[in-house]
């Protein structure tokens, strides 16, 4: 199965994995927690789906989850309310130059935000070129739209795709990936 | 600790509390699949939180968590959009007939509505009086006001006062609980 584990903090500290300092989940919820702290907009990562198999109830204040298992997530991972209206994304990164792999995203992900449009709602998705050190929101309709094309052509979105229709989130000290600067002027210049 | 710890199908079936048949969880659930396979409605629970502290990489496909605890979630459990408004709710379960008791609603709920319901998002309780057999929707405006009463006064919520203030949610055999019934009415009939 081709399901990307998310890591954790916990997780991170035990995975071989080299930690490559903060990584793009992180630092969004930085971001997040200055939104939250500046009363600009409630947005929150869902917490990771996770199929409980085993409890110990040993001691009945703290039970100790004894196995369970990572679950497909049926969204995306972000979602929250920004001036009236509900945000939805999800976030990605990638170590590749030149493209995004389609297969980073589930397809009823892309399903998830295609709805979420047609109810009037803000979709899209946050991908992180980790080498090359950008960052990129991608509205939803293009995503919607690439994954198309990845049915019987490209399997990836083009890090010159990502440059022509996406638009660059500039980091920053306080707003560590301040997001919201390209969703006002996205979605909220009129 | 007094964290209220919600039942999943697993829990339910290894937990040594009698299974009181099909429980709100997963009533609201089934509801909620219905109102997605109709486009009526994108509405979510949130997975529980869970803090993870070791996971068994054995075997890479399918890495099995070998220890974790719950934690406590810090928003309400589902969220979601309806006619391109953002939905927000907790929805919780009593068996007490008289009252239900505020400890069931964390601090950081209560503040997390009014939050919701500041930035132009709908915001609610459901509770369900299991022995009564009644289910009441209360707008988060009450809950506020009588998590506020609680500090030195009443520390519940009547069941009047929710027969009073709330608006009781009907039972059927498709839509299961439908709850955006009362939702139309309370905040989309003018």
């Amino acid at each position: 199965m081709n399901y990307p584990i998310k890591r954790t903090a916990a997780q991170t500290k035990l995975s071989s994995t080299a930690n490559r300092g903060m990584d793009l989940e992180a630092t969004i919820n930085e971001t997040n927690d200055y939104y939250i702290a500046n009363d600009v907009a409630y947005i929150y990562k869902k917490p990771i789906p996770i199929q409980i198999v085993k409890v110990d109830y040993a001691c009945r204040s703290a039970a100790r989850i004894s196995e369970a298992y990572y679950k497909v997530p049926s969204t995306t991972d972000y979602n929250g309310i920004y001036h009236g209206k509900y945000i939805d994304f999800e976030a990605k990164e990638t170590r590749t130059k030149t493209a995004f792999p389609m297969k980073n995203i589930h397809e009823h992900q892309v399903k998830h935000l295609e709805n979420i449009v047609r109810h009037g709602g803000i979709g899209f998705i946050i991908v992180a070129f980790t080498t090359v050190g950008k960052t990129f929101l991608l509205d939803a309709s293009y995503v919607i739209e690439y994954y198309k094309r990845a049915v019987d052509g490209r399997k990836s979105i083009t890090y010159a795709e990502f440059e022509q229709y996406g638009h660059e989130i500039m980091e920053g000290y306080v707003k560590r990936l301040d997001y919201l600067k390209v969703v006002d002027q996205l979605y909220f210049s009129k």
